[in-house]
């Protein structure tokens, strides 16, 4: 026989998104006299500052997921519950799921993140592909991998830019990613003997005049210097204005001809936030007070991408994992705080300082000024980078498995995962055998 | 500029598979005087032996698949192709792709494997399981995942099934099955604290007398009584008499309420030995000469799970890795003595033993009596186990990744793979976003 998970009778805290602010939360509270829901579509955290590495063959899909209810078992005071947000009823106390059930709330804290904005810019909606999810960075391996077997056994469409991977954006995931295709290309150049004079090649496009614009003058110099000598054909003031599956056509008048748009030109807060019926900021994100709720609401917060300007703040944090893991334990320290009668102290974003990597030994870091204000690049910038995000990085195996396996890719210049395993072929999969009424599967009796 | 692909002047070798007897082939003619194409749907092996572990989260997905151009690319003289084999032309000596391209052959290796037969079970196509390829192994992994988490947050279906999962079949893949099955209880009960007066059981029912079938009676009695032992309901001489999304009839005459059919009672060859227009036997193989090619077509050679009964054998060999591998092997042998105008020696297996594992510290293994005949099982029979995988699991990252995992998941009898990484998820993803024509890919502004 099995119990019914009970209602919790204590003060019951949900928490939306088990990304770095929503684990932050449930983490903070882990000891408190409170009970903790954690609720996210996926059954695992995201680890997106290594999408990229998964999307350019450097590491597994799974290592850079990691299972939530993993993380959480060792609190006794946090669940964890399978679900997709459908709708907020703030003055009911409910949050609804897709699967009809509601949880009922004392505190809510929304922390779901960010999706990628186009814009407005025509076909990039249609035709991009984005670095948010597991499966989408598996999704832009598998068509790289794709356009490269296709560019193989179709010598006649040698023209037509299947070899040729368009960039958005210059700032740590346009640059993070232009650096590792750069890398793939040197294993598929042997992969692929027969397209042995064909230069693959990475566009990238910046509508400002530099890369990585929020770091210093230094910093930008160098990386701009070391992309380009990397074989990147960065364009800078040149944005793209119109995405079609086979061209790219960019604000300059000129079109690259390329099948594979990747845009890192700027998020949007999740479109959850626009379901609080609260005027959200240009960026999609709602307004906090500066312990990080709701005006209206003080038991509603809003943390991480999600968040706009708190209190008296002149504009809203940057949408990195150090803002959204700050802004939920302080969520932790508000709850306590009135649990305990105390008054809150007022969020201040503690800024450490940001890095990003080019590629092979050529990172760039640069501490806060409340640090020490310090620089690195190349070598030492790279080895801080793997150091920290090893360290951020949930779970012991992923942990592992990581470091292993950069040691393998730096000793061997290998990209391991280079599996075409994607959605196409998995949709494909899923058309030729009938599904359950719960999930959707392959089964049996299919041709290999 | 890139140069087409040229058509080979020299002796033509296409075979289509790339799993262990194909594999083999490509490697026996490295160094001769031919040009050899390999031709495989995905652009990975797949090293089916441990699909298993990816389905009871043990392994990541990427860690048993490599690609197929990684292996190759040593051999100058061989190329992969990636495409699936719409139609065989064998007297025009073209095999037909999906993609409306075709590929001339000197010589033909069909090597696609086998698929599960259902044996004309009534609903096991429709709702079974199967362990053939990694997309099923994650798909599985996923149903059983959901099958938990649904079970936590719906009290009311307690009984109906969520947590009872049935293996047809106590062959080896059964009874790998079974026994990965129930340690992944262990660490799922430590999961779903909502589940902790539940029993989550494996019901495996095999239509003979005994598991492990090909196997001596002691190895087969420890394998019997270690399952029970662990905890798995086995059910001799009970077969499925008929499949249902919720439940699973039994021969005789029990329903046992389950969502989770694994269907490990038997397999087929690829279809697409029907496609040859040559009688094939009851398993759906391909009658084929001591030289391994069809009497009526020299050039036309049929290896691995989809060769029928060879020359003077008496009946079809096993459907493993070892006879793929040597049937590979011997069609260089033949191909070789061909060009070089000498008699190719007959084919003869040469079986050097079985292997299976149980679970954790538990294997068993027989050596052939050519070999001793010695028979190990325990932690002996294990430890062979692990050992000769690793030998056979191709690419260096996976194999360090597996040993690395495997002395990880001993020592903290953690998996850390719990994933619901699934198609349902996925095919969802798909149908929020509109897909390119060239592939079918999740895009941007879909709520996280």
């Amino acid at each position: 026989m099995r119990s019914a998970a009970p209602i919790p009778a204590r003060h019951h805290v949900v928490v939306v998104g088990a990304g770095f602010g929503g684990l932050a939360v449930a983490r903070s509270l882990r000891r408190a006299d409170v009970d903790v829901t954690l609720v996210d579509q996926h059954n695992y955290h995201t680890f997106q500052p290594l999408l990229y590495q998964v999307a350019t063959a450097g590491l597994g899909s799974e290592d850079v997921a990691h299972q939530v209810r993993g993380i959480v078992r060792k609190h006794r005071n946090v669940r964890f519950r399978l679900g997709r947000v459908e709708r907020l009823d703030l003055d009911g106390r409910r949050v609804h799921l897709d699967d009809g059930q509601a949880l009922p709330f004392d505190s809510l804290v929304l922390a779901a993140g960010s999706v990628y904005g186009d814009h407005g810019i025509p076909g990039v909606r249609e035709h991009a592909f984005v670095l948010k999810s597991v499966h989408e960075a598996t999704a832009l391996r598998s068509h790289v991998l794709r356009q490269f077997e296709a560019a193989a056994h179709e010598p006649e469409t040698a023209a037509d830019g299947h070899l040729t991977f368009v960039i958005a954006g210059a700032g740590p995931t346009g640059v993070e990613m232009a650096g590792a295709l750069v890398e793939l290309f040197r294993v598929l150049r042997q992969d692929y003997p027969e397209l042995a004079a064909a230069r693959p090649r990475v566009v990238m496009v910046e509508p400002t005049g530099t890369v990585l614009a929020p770091y210093g003058p230094r910093t930008r110099a160098y990386a701009e210097r070391t992309l380009r000598r990397r074989g990147v054909d960065l364009r800078l003031r040149t944005g793209v204005s119109r995405a079609e599956p086979h061209q790219v056509e960019l604000s300059d008048g000129s079109i690259v001809p390329s099948r594979t748009l990747i845009w890192a030109a700027g998020v949007r807060a999740n479109p959850l936030a626009e379901r609080l019926g609260i005027e959200v900021d240009r960026g999609g994100r709602v307004p906090v007070t500066e312990s990080l709720h709701l005006a209206e609401h003080p038991d509603v917060f809003v943390i991480g991408d999600m968040a706009g300007v708190p209190g008296s703040a002149e504009r809203p944090y940057p949408q990195v994992a150090q803002v959204a893991i700050q802004m939920g334990k302080h969520v932790g320290h508000v709850l306590k705080a009135r649990r305990a009668g105390r008054e809150p102290r007022p969020f201040r974003y503690a800024d450490r300082g940001q890095m990003a990597i080019i590629g092979r030994g050529a990172g760039v870091a640069e501490l806060a000024p409340g640090l020490g204000g310090g620089r690195f690049s190349g070598f030492l910038g790279w080895l801080a980078w793997l150091f920290v995000h090893l360290i951020y990085l949930p779970g012991h195996q992923n942990r592992v498995t990581a470091f292993g396996t950069w040691v393998y890719n730096f000793l061997t210049y290998d990209r391991h995962a280079r599996l075409l395993l994607d959605e196409g072929e998995r949709a494909a999969a899923a058309a030729r055998a009938p599904a359950r009424a719960d999930d959707n599967v392959p089964r049996l009796d299919r041709a290999a």
